[in-house]
């Protein structure tokens, strides 16, 4: 019981100086990738540079007492970069106490949803997001992202709160550009993309081995980060205009509180329920991608606890809400880390930059964080789904193209809202119809098919109807209009027989519609049948009134049903020899 | 085409002198039961009772040319006014003109709300209210409108905005109670009480025939009405404190206006919405089960736009949000009404109603009226549901119960709110864990069953899952943890196989874990095959990459999936005779 809430028991147990080395190892490569990524996605969320490496340092440590993962190395990510800025911004301008309050607090309400859905073993909640949404969430946060962090590469002053606002304000503004800034960020954008493709090739052509080559070119952005800050100080870019990231304070992060205002409570749960539940989604899919590569395991619920510890952690330590990101972890796992004790020695990797290295930055420029977020947020853009969505389910590309269209133009809360909103409503719609047939028996045989495909024996007094699906509330409805009119278009029905072969469930909408049926047939002096009833949803029938009040009888087989209803033609009886020339028994 | 939003132009064809008898027969009756039921449903709703006779006329005219039943009885009904009167008291005082703007419009936005959703078909959002939360929500709105009316009868002062502050401000009220006003209410409740099961019996050993004792029994409230009426005068009551329904304005209704104020159209929209459904739901059960008993037929998107007319007509004369009422089309077809006309013929006897009737109405106790509602709303309140439910499935008791008790406490608003998520939240939880099988042969058979319920034969290095279920996004995530889950216990395993039998539909989420199992297993160095693909399924896989990416093959049938890859061992190749003796081939 206790491991199940705190793995560090499980894994801590056999640790060793083995599985040690790994860890350090994958812990520096991890330390020097996550530096400016941390620095550049502070930037995005519109805070501070060393919030980004606050957030690295304390929510690493508490994820590796409470995560499940091995591999997963959490911090700040880009989405939920996007989704804190538009959050905070709401409540407050960008630069202010404020704002940094209402990040904070975002992390807090963030890590106590997610701790608490944990121990309620709520993960199924992240199931609400269905592939196409998010996909298109990704997708359109993006084009968001990378289109705000142009005005930091041209060196203008630009903003907006949707995609066609952004644009507009960049081409208003585009006469004001920079040229300095152009030279740092273009140059920095370039070898940042060919770092994704060529370095790794190039380093192999230098005679790296290939996991080395793979390693060092992960080390691209921190190259960028020191060429941009050597060219700001030899060409005196300061004095130019060229933006950079300034004085940073040195030394660990502060303890801080997160907000108890229940004003700015009250504003703020929307948005960190959704960041919650999108970080949670984005963490576990990675998660299981790397553990299903080692065949280890992890606990979706338990995700919930430890990503919930993280962000309580990250709330009290100045930072902002936090997951697990995917590249940063494919780099770790790539690296060797066994445990989640990377993690830990990444965070004090962090800690001992806060401590040494934040001095150094005082010269590097924000267009080569901007180029950081750019290159990174721009391979997450999928252009090619919305073609293979639309080939392959319409109602899965409507829930795609809806998302995309309102996370750009109404951000990035009500394109997560609406891409679910879309996805359950097209499941509702589908759900409400389910599939049922008419049924004939397949003739000299006891199988029974529909009628509209096979050849098949009925008579006009009985009908059959094969229901495919389980009766929930969601089709309840359904199957009383389904029934009612089936039989009102037959006059000469005397005996209605469903055949519940594939019904699994039966819930109490089901059954309450059953019973109308049942009630309704019976005014109309129409027996109701059942066949094929499953075990246990006749175990549950019998616990109540319907199955006494049957307007009919229920059957072992359809077989059995079909036959003996048929007798009753509601006509004089007949011989035997008459019955069997009608196939009827 | 026409004759499907114009239900009229079918019905009106084969009109007679026959019908027309009926028709005007049955909406006498109507009539007379509706003026009482008309001004206490304003009561309820907060408004000057005229305004539910006002709602009686107009509306109903509109349902008969767009609504698709022939007996439904339209007007303002007990929990529509109580919504009504939560929805208008949120922004105006009872009593003052802003109060009825909103009343009039929420009848608008509700209209305009049902309206749409019949032109877009969308019949379908009323499933998401399950009968365990339609029947809590009566329960406790019956609950709530007998206790809101409890000050009318002991002519006290009393409010409240939940039921617990209802039941504290009665008490604190009870010294004042008026002895004359409940010298009028408590008769009038037990006499109303009396006529729901004494009075037909009496009839009957008056000698009445059957038909027209029931008949008679449903003009109890007139009787009450009278009654009181006369008390009044007699005892000069209206001098000893006893609240007087006084001067009705008398006229045909007037013309008037909704508002176009977008500050209260916001505040409004949400509970029209919420009208509009309940309102929705209310009326087509009522209407499908008078259509099933004389085998007619209804279209639930055409009664959209006939409750949306309705509705609209409403909030143009000076009405309040109505809909199809229970009691009314009971007794409206119990009285022999054949078409929609009978509706129209009960409006034009409201309209003389509001001409001629309403100064004999001055001298009406309001406590006759409550004790009409009392005892109207008393017989909606089910206690044995929630026993039933607790019996036959926990989560519908859960849903229930959630709804009742958020209704009593927090109003009908959040109640029918939290239903809704409640039922939903419990639908995902379950649609989350779908049902599926390790299966195994049986014997000297080719049928494959669950190895927990069986004694079949299994392979260690082959898996065979049977999935008893659609794959959609709701259950995606599961299928990606289950079946590596299952590989990742069973360290032999080299191939999987997937019974798609009960499969009726893959959706993108569900091909995108697909996918992924298929990555992941392949890393492994493990075959992913499939069998008893269903046809249209198929179909739509094969649109695709994943068959050609497939890390196996897909079988027509798992006996020959299990046949041909049992015999991939690993192990080197052995003669037939092994494979024979293994029961492999």
């Amino acid at each position: 019981m206790l491991k199940r809430y705190l793995p560090i028991l499980e894994w801590g147990r056999t640790y060793n100086r083995g599985v040690l080395t790994d860890d350090l190892m994958a812990a520096v490569i991890v330390t020097i990738m996550l530096i400016p990524q941390s620095l550049a996605y502070a930037l995005l969320a519109g805070l501070p540079p060393v919030i980004g490496l606050y957030a690295s340092i304390l929510p690493l440590i508490l994820y590796a007492v409470f995560g499940t993962s091995r591999t997963l190395a959490v911090g700040p990510v880009a989405v939920i970069s996007l989704m804190t800025a538009s959050a905070a911004g709401a409540v407050a301008a960008q630069g202010t106490a404020q704002y940094l309050e209402a990040a904070i607090t975002l992390a807090m309400l963030s890590g106590i949803m997610l701790a608490v859905l944990g121990l309620l073993r709520a993960g199924f909640l992240a199931n609400l997001l269905s592939h196409p949404v998010i996909s298109g969430f990704i997708t359109a946060s993006g084009i968001l992202i990378a289109t705000s962090q142009l005005r930091h590469i041209f060196g203008i002053e630009a903003g907006g709160d949707n995609w066609p606002e952004m644009i507009g304000s960049l081409a208003s503004a585009i006469g004001t550009i920079n040229v300095w800034t152009l030279a740092i960020g273009i140059p920095a954008m370039l070898f940042l993309f060919w770092v994704r493709k060529g370095a790794k090739p190039a380093l192999l052509r230098l005679g790296l081995a290939d996991r080395a080559a793979g390693m060092t070119a992960k080390a691209g952005p921190v190259v960028a980060v020191a060429m941009t800050i050597f060219a700001v100080i030899a060409f005196d870019l300061a004095d130019r205009g060229v933006a950079l990231v300034g004085p940073i304070p040195q030394g660990l992060p502060p303890i801080t509180m997160p907000s108890t205002d229940l004003a700015l409570i009250e504003k703020l749960w929307v948005p960190a329920l959704l960041i919650s539940i999108i970080g949670f989604v984005e963490s576990v899919s990675v998660a299981q991608t790397l553990a299903a590569k080692r065949r280890q395991r992890i606990s979706p619920d338990q995700e919930l606890v430890g990503l919930g510890a993280a962000n309580i952690a990250s709330a009290f330590s100045g930072g902002y809400p936090v997951t697990g990101g995917f590249a940063r972890s494919a780099v770790n796992f790539d690296a060797g880390a066994q445990t989640p004790a990377a993690g830990a020695y990444t965070a004090i990797g962090i800690a001992l930059a806060t401590l040494f290295l934040t001095p150094l930055l005082f010269n590097l420029p924000i267009a080569t964080l901007a180029a950081t977020i750019i290159v990174a947020v721009l391979s997450l853009v999928d252009l090619k789904t919305p073609g293979q969505l639309w080939r392959y389910s319409k109602a899965d590309f409507a829930a795609h193209i809806v998302t995309i269209g309102v996370t750009l133009l109404a951000g990035v809360e009500l394109g997560v809202i609406a891409g679910v909103a879309a996805s359950l409503l097209l499941y509702l719609w589908r759900a409400s119809r389910p599939h049922a047939a008419i049924v004939g028996r397949v003739p000299e045989t006891e199988h029974f098919r529909n009628v509209d495909r096979h050849s098949v024996f009925t008579v006009p007094h009985v009908l059959s109807i094969r229901i495919d699906e389980a009766l929930t509330y969601l089709n309840a409805r359904w199957l009383e209009e389904y029934v009612l009119e089936e039989v009102a278009d037959r006059p000469a029905v005397r005996h209605v027989i469903l055949m519940f072969s594939a019904v699994n469930e039966v819930d109490a909408s089901g059954l309450e519609s059953l019973e109308a049926i049942n009630h309704r047939l019976g005014d109309g002096g129409i027996g109701l049948h059942l066949s094929e009833v499953k075990g246990p949803v006749m175990d549950r029938l019998k616990r109540t009134q319907f199955v006494e009040e049957l307007n009919g009888k229920v059957f072992l087989t359809q077989d059995r049903a079909f036959a003996e209803v048929s007798l009753d033609t509601g006509e004089p009886p007949a011989s035997v020899d008459h019955y069997l020339a009608r196939g009827l028994i």
